[in-house]
């Protein structure tokens, strides 16, 4: 049994433990009945103080399919939050309710202080512009899944690189792999910020910067499309300006590698046609799928279950 | 194992797949220790991007008494679809989460695009002033279990037929049985419409209008009460002078057959005097417990799971 | 098995009932794999009309330890109540649904009309300012773990004792117990109603009122304290002049017994002071665990299910 910790952001894993929970996720792919009822009698509180159905179902999802159950919330309007509690309280209660707690907060820190209240496990599903580590182990697991490695290969990011906290995560969360090359596909309004140029300069990794999709689709192993979110723009202009500069369609595939993988956090809006969809190199609906097997690897481990060999 | 499909519309079963959920639902009260467990390790997401309690509860308690788990959102505000994302990319990625997805949509037709994107089976839980095919499971099962016949009856509607979808689909149902009569109350302004008559027509059935409760009592074997919705009349001056004239009590009843079977998809606000709940005529109640069975004998039929003999 | 019934109020339950249900209570923490799975394949229906989600995260996490499944709403917004139907009828489909219902209502009264309705077990989880015994039962069982009895006390309420209704109940329910002296501890604006220290007289319990949280500390065995609920006040001059005169902090606690117990119903806002929380006499989340253990035994008890000696 490991010691009971939390996750708030991607860097309180190592490399070792990501490539362990890889490898749980994969195992669970692989003999899946050994793992239906090894959660039974644990609960997970998914507790959402910003609505994020997607993020939160892939929590429950994994839960029960490890057969655990799960109570929670899905938005602060129906939590104790609307009478004055702070999130400290909310936790430290829940956690005489729950075994684990997923939570969403839309204050950037909200993890960190929940995790000082309570002994039950946190998991940080998102707070504010900040971390949302699930997602990129999301990502990573997809990577592996698709490449057979976390190494060795280039990887175009495209959309919004300013305010796209799961952009900023990956590129942090890749740095750590041999030979990894960054594509930064963005109008020059939403480049990465520079504290991620200074990362990837630190960590002696190769990047270059383009405006446009075209100018980097043939050399890209990866491509990792992003929404621009209307509510990250200044003004309605620029984002009416902009939002359709980045969408990715059949036509800019046709230079792409033809073991490209394309992928996308989703929720999308129109960054990407739908008719690339059926597009044997779109697998953001598979990331999906990885996002509920990395997250049951997650719950274990932070829970100190393992199957029996 | 039957092939994978969807419940859209209630004309998408035959007579004889409606029989064999009929015999499944009732086999559920008969053996119900041996459905307990099922559906153990299968999810069902609910997805109400419309809110509808008492449809949701229905599908939820179906799946949890299979022994099977829930999982999903209640209205839309708190799902993917505030950001914009289409029904489709929602579904596609439930389907990453859950074994069978139950969906309510504002928008008619949504279910079968949604269906069209995912290999999960989807059950239209209602769609717009469209389809409601498991109210009409529904009715058919309380008719049968009342009855011990869907045939040579004769079943009297009451209230808004011109807007009331549970109506139209159940008089299509019913014309598929032998010597059904259909007496139709409801004042001139919410009769049916022409297409459900020129199908009563075509189908050689016996039907007819009249304008009072009074006029149709006595002959009647099923008396099926709906709710004069207020959002669907065009002015309130309408809606108020027309809301009490098909209010059912036991003075309008002292005409009626002895085993007459009072029907009603509920809620109902003021349509049926309270008073007749204790008539043992009275099944709307019961009609409700049988919902929940015949989702159940569904919920089974789509997963193709059957008890062993 | 004994008869279905339901809970209304604290006063619906014998001593000796209370006595039963806190000796199940701690059964459950001592031989908890015992009832892992007493309630298996028995659905809990949690109706919350108005959001309280402290309450409804007890009931479900209560309900999922015993190894049973939960389903319901948290807000009536949702719910068919929004479309004009009565809490009766709700109820008497909810019924059909689950095997025994918590609801809380806004309304008082609600859960006895709901009750009246169904032969499913009620549980009332609080309607308007009227009853919440879940809480009373919660409070009882924290007294009798920290002190070990129920009598030969002195308990100290403090804050608003005027609408406060937890502190009104756990006065009446302590009342059935040998030598409770209460100290109430609040405002003149808002000491306890005349109809409670009729009962206090009545059971010739001693009593008495001082203004200041210091008047009263170091004779109190227990101190329970409330919010003061800026909802309750008649003008907002008030609620400033008064909500921080009430403030549990270390300085006043230097004057209290080392086993002083503090209790507090929660959510606080700044009624207590966060630095009390490492005191060990702080016992307000311990008592929010123990809020699951009775709901366990409670449950257990409507449902009549024993565990095998």
């Amino acid at each position: 049994m490991s010691e009971i910790r939390n996750l708030i952001n991607i860097t309180d894993l190592s490399v070792e433990e990501i490539d362990e929970l890889i490898k749980v996720a994969d195992d669970i792919v692989e003999n899946h009945a050994a793992y239906e009822d090894i959660c039974a009698h644990k609960k997970l509180a998914t507790l959402f103080f910003e609505p994020s159905t997607r993020t939160r179902l892939s929590f429950e999802a994994a839960m029960l399919e490890l057969g655990g159950s799960v109570l929670g919330f899905s938005e602060a309007s129906s939590s104790s939050a609307a009478k004055g509690e702070s999130v400290s309280d909310t936790i430290r209660t829940v956690g005489c309710y729950a075994d684990i707690i997923a939570m969403r907060h839309p204050k950037e820190g909200a993890p960190v202080v929940a995790s000082q209240k309570t002994t039950v496990p946190i998991i940080n599903g998102g707070d504010g512009g900040h971390f949302h580590p699930t997602q990129t182990l999301t990502d990573l697991l997809t990577i592996k899944r698709k490449k057979g490695r976390l190494s060795d290969m280039t990887v175009g990011l495209c959309g919004d690189l300013k305010f796209g906290r799961t952009v900023h995560s990956l590129i942090e969360a890749m740095l750590r792999y041999e030979n990894v090359k960054f594509v930064l596909i963005s109008p020059n309004e939403l480049q990465v910020p520079a504290y991620v140029k200074e990362k990837m300069d630190a960590a002696g990794a190769e990047w270059k910067e383009v405006e446009r999709l075209e100018d980097a689709m043939e050399e890209l192993d990866i491509l990792y499309m992003t929404r621009v979110q209307r509510e990250r723009f200044f003004n309605e202009e620029d984002y009416v300006r902009l939002k359709d500069s980045y969408i990715l369609d059949l036509e800019k595939l046709q230079a792409a590698k033809e073991d490209l993988t394309i992928m996308h956090p989703l929720p999308r809006v129109n960054e990407i046609s739908v008719e690339v969809d059926d597009d044997p190199r779109a697998c953001y609906f598979f990331q999906a799928l990885c996002g509920k097997h990395i997250r049951m690897a997650l719950i274990l481990n932070l829970l100190g279950i393992k199957r029996e060999a």
